[in-house]
């Protein structure tokens, strides 16, 4: 039985009490969200050590983290050290995006290590393998394609990203309109190919029943992928990205009769002044759908600071209702991040996602914020260094900083022109 | 005669000329906005080699950089370089806050190198020198206070911080409703422990003619102060904060009747869901004069990445109406910012600025970033190094990224997995 089966029933699973732990929630209140499909528990059932979170309305937003080997990058280790910092840094969730030579290997020792629920991509592997077996993306057949969903459901992966709503109608409208950057989606563009090519509906799509079969059985909580999330501003809410949100919708509803858990993606580059449009619209379309979304970036000039861009639209979109933000690190748009780019990333989605919270009032947000101010009104350094996001980096960067420094409690920015000291002597 | 003298007669300058070149706007566009208020261009007729800008609304949002010597970094010439740094990273204006020991030639120096219009405060000097004069701050004398103003506009200072709102009134509010963090401008700290100490009103206040025959000789142009801005997300939009505001904006009528041009100061770490708000209550309580923002940094609790967190603010604000970023680095709450936090601070506000220009439509703002969404479908590296906000960032962290690259158009991430060619090869 998949979480949403035992919300409907009544029952209350060890994976809710173990959530709710994690939030200002009672179990109740998760158990009743994933009933009615605005909360989901991405827990597979042979994901054994998961320390199970939900996602979804009423809870605080959510980080994830994506990394694995690419072709020229094809180190496990490497990969295995980066998710270890990803969970220091904070993250709620990670992706294994591996397209390198061995993934069902890495993704083996991913789920081995990981205690957070572990994403995938199934058609990366897909393609890999048919480019393996010599020959092209689009000569993968329907078959092999749900060998691999299944594959990677039955070693127990809790949620899979899956670009179901990308129809050859929605290709018409991509088509029809134009776009500067057409697809950008990894797992869009094969999906595209493979449809244009063979001149064929998208078989997520045609046997999407298929689909929330195998989900249903594992427990996999389905992500809709926006194969068509915009590349640029300027292909921002056009409409084969709006065509493709309203098959997802669609969808979900068809997820949610199946007892299957589902959440939704979204875009991508956005201007800030069309984020707040498309998390509403989604919430709308979707019926409160949890939405996961990569971003949004607000710029598209900033390759080398796209962690920022992203935590600019990041806290819009979650302050207008995204529950789960994928991260962006300082190397997207350039190259596989490193160690210390996933550091980066999840930091500043995690300064996001937090700042979000206080903004939609998820209850207990504002509690650390004010711990800090009373420190700094102290000048409490040790209890600083605590609180803050990064305790390392603040204890590192103030040493740094304040090395001519004449006394401890102040710091080089003022010395002994501090405003928190003199205030104090008179007020 | 004043910037606004010329403008209320019907005359373009030649600053509103050089500033107009700047944009995509006309120069009688920013003579009528000077006319009216909505526009200042800081320039001291002083000050001689300066590349004039203007700066309100139907504008670019402008970017400032802080620096100056502390008691404890006493180097000019490390300053200095942080100002070269600050205008080739895009800054377009700076403030010099030296509290060392030098100040009077430190500023010499730094007006004569810079091209940008250049700030103080000058209460730091004010302050530093009753101090070497071996009394307390709180002995400064009133016509001590005025000579140093009138010491910095004869030097060429374009525009002056002064905290002339913070008023006995203001600061009876501050006491009867508590605030975990007080006063954190340094500034207002120096006035309210005068004020307090002495028992008497603000002389900026009470004297603020005096203040506008000053800056009507020279044209420097005034930027009311905050001295109550919130230092912590629990202070925010509090009465203290908002009745300060009240006072700056009886005084913008002021200055502007007396031909003086001004801008007011705002918050400071503000919630994001509180950002608009603050932005609109000023632009409707000042009559749209220049708004200029120091963040708002959107959480207390990210010391060592508050450049990330007033970038959020900043973009939200900026969008909202605000006119001129204040820039805050990575050494925040920590110490006084080295080379490279500079730098980091002026691009991340950067950033925020262009994201908020996009989203309120300023002509122009959506171009580069068309430009660079062609680049990355091309392929073409070259070009989007060229079109990035920091060119040289990208073409060593492209190198450092894409040493194991098997071929030279792709990147890391995808390889030949790039969605970029799959979809080209189809469409």
């Amino acid at each position: 039985m998949t979480q949403i089966t035992q919300a409907r029933i009544g029952k209350i699973t060890a994976e809710m009490e173990k959530a709710a732990s994690l939030e200002s929630v009672k179990p109740e209140f998760i158990r009743q969200g994933i009933a009615e499909g605005t909360i989901v528990i991405p827990a597979n059932i042979n994901h054994n050590q998961l320390q199970a979170r939900a996602f979804g309305k009423g809870l605080t937003t959510k980080v994830n983290a994506n990394f694995g080997t690419s072709e020229d990058y094809d180190q496990i280790e490497k990969e295995l050290k980066k998710l270890k910092i990803a969970q220091n840094a904070g993250a709620d969730a990670i992706m294994d995006l591996s397209t390198g030579s061995k993934i069902k290997l890495t993704r083996q020792k991913i789920l081995a290590a990981a205690q957070l629920p572990v994403g995938t991509v199934p058609i990366y592997q897909a393609a890999v393998k048919t480019i393996e077996s010599g020959r092209s993306i689009v000569e993968m057949t329907v078959d092999e394609l749900f060998a691999v969903i299944e594959e990677q459901a039955v070693a127990g992966v809790d949620f899979i990203t899956v670009h179901c709503g990308l129809t050859l109608e929605t290709l018409r409208h991509l088509k029809a309109e134009g776009r500067v950057t057409d697809i950008v989606s990894r797992g869009g563009s094969f999906m595209a190919a493979w449809m244009l090519h063979n001149e064929q509906e998208n078989p997520l799509y045609q046997y999407y029943e298929r689909l929330l079969e195998i989900c249903f059985k594992y427990d996999v909580t389905l992500s809709l992928g926006d194969g068509l999330r915009p590349g640029s501003l300027a292909d921002a809410t056009d409409r084969a990205q709006i065509h493709e949100l309203l098959i997802l919708a669609e969808l979900v509803d068809q997820a949610r009769a199946a007892e299957v858990q589902v959440m939704v993606e979204g875009p991508g580059h956005v201007p800030f002044d069309q984020i707040e449009t498309n998390i509403k619209l989604q919430k709308e379309l979707c019926k409160d759908a949890p939405f996961y979304v990569l971003g949004p970036l607000v710029t598209d000039i900033a390759p080398g600071y796209d962690h920022i861009t992203a935590a600019i639209g990041g806290t819009l979109a979650a302050a207008a209702g995204a529950d789960f933000l994928c991260y962006v690190t300082p190397a997207e748009h350039i190259g596989l991040p490193d160690l210390e780019d996933v550091k980066a990333g999840v930091i500043a989605s995690k300064i996001a996602a937090h700042a979000a919270d206080i903004a939609k009032g998820v209850p207990g947000a504002k509690a650390r914020d004010r711990e800090m101010a009373v420190a700094r009104k102290n000048l409490d350094w040790e209890k600083q260094i605590e609180l803050a996001i990064d305790p390392a980096k603040l204890k590192k960067s103030r040493a740094e900083h304040n090395q001519t420094l004449k006394e401890t409690t102040a710091c080089t920015m003022c010395g002994s022109y501090c405003a928190m000291k003199i205030v104090a002597a008179e007020l």
